[in-house]
């Protein structure tokens, strides 16, 4: 293995560091052994050591990792202290679950719109998590929304028969982020364009990963 | 690395080789090369034939895939056939969401019922996809309707805080399959139990890895 390939297992284990530390903040404990962290989080003391030493390592020998210091240093190398602006194209079921659902300020991210090509949702009212609330937007009004607030991060909830068309207008309008729950492989559809960021959702695999498992399972 | 642990890999893999060869199918395409297949899926085309190698190697030398049949035996290799008991507890946002969006029939699992513990929302009803409803149960209600349906997957829908005691609940009255959109990691707190499967979506976390990249890829 590589080293490049290496590292991505460690950026797709970085926010569960993150969440973890913040589970013992919340505990009120303030330092932690990678031995106790590891038996928290299912993985090997070396392995945690391995991880945290690709960012610098923040233990200190006989003394194990100051928590708050540890959480603080994962937040700047994932990024949440600085501000992304979140748009939701897709006010269906999950578009509104995610408006409401998820702490988009806890993750460096503010949500600052939600949109739907359904002109009859048009300034409908819906939840955005802790009493905010959110008016849905028309797809028309994206051009105009897009040059004044300058979002970076769309997160898709559309049909996938419209997904290659939204994100073409979405990358037009300068956003190159996506968080993708449509079934529609936006970095396969862009696969040369570098600077596009994907984070997919296909909640479908995952249900199947389960079938799988279980199916092997039996005993 | 391995083998059991280059599996996981293929394994993970198997429901996205299945929904390409769906969408090979619905385009009416019935034979692929590895090579063709491979640029779909962005994935080499020895990489495909290694991967599919796994579980026999249903490719003609010189002929390539027979898309239907090769759709097929991964149907069978994942378990779509079979039919699995799902419930939903937590008939909040996601809960909701995933009751009408999900379409559980093409995957091995029929809905048999959604659970909330608000009694004030019992008896309501909730949209389940195509045309389809169900109404909301009290949790009151799970071991009566555990023992005449014998649900064999639970998807956890509920609030952090609730989840370790509904997950045993569950455990008791015999699931051992999570679907898990909580952040309580019950494959942790039964780390001992072989027979109990969780597939994970920790929403929060993929969005924190889509910041991330997002700022590693600043140029």
């Amino acid at each position: 293995m590589n080293k490049r390939k290496v590292s991505l297992y460690v950026i797709k284990r970085l926010p569960r560091y993150y969440r973890f530390l913040g589970d013992l903040l919340d505990e009120g404990i303030a330092k932690i052994s990678s031995k106790a962290l590891s038996e928290r989080m299912g993985l090997t003391a070396s392995q945690i050591r391995q991880d945290l030493n690709c960012f610098g390592g923040f233990g200190q020998q006989g003394y194990g990792y100051n928590v708050e210091m540890l959480r603080d240093e994962i937040a700047d190398i994932i990024g949440v202290k600085k501000v992304n602006k979140v748009i939701i194209i897709g006010a269906g079921n999950v578009g509104q679950a995610i408006c409401d659902d998820i702490s988009f300020e806890k993750r460096g991210c503010a949500l600052t719109g939600i949109f739907d090509r359904d002109p009859t949702l048009k300034g409908r009212i819906v939840r955005a998590g802790q009493g905010a609330t959110h008016e849905i937007r028309a797809m028309g009004d994206l051009p105009r929304f897009c040059k004044e607030n300058k979002p970076n991060i769309a997160v898709l909830c559309v049909p996938k028969e419209s997904a290659m068309t939204v994100c073409d207008d979405l990358i037009e309008l300068g956003i190159k982020s996506f968080w993708n729950f449509t079934h529609f492989d936006i970095n396969l559809h862009y696969r040369d364009r570098e600077d596009i960021n994907v984070e997919n959702v296909h909640l479908g695999d995952s249900l199947l990963t389960l079938v799988y498992n279980l199916n092997r399972n039996k005993k």
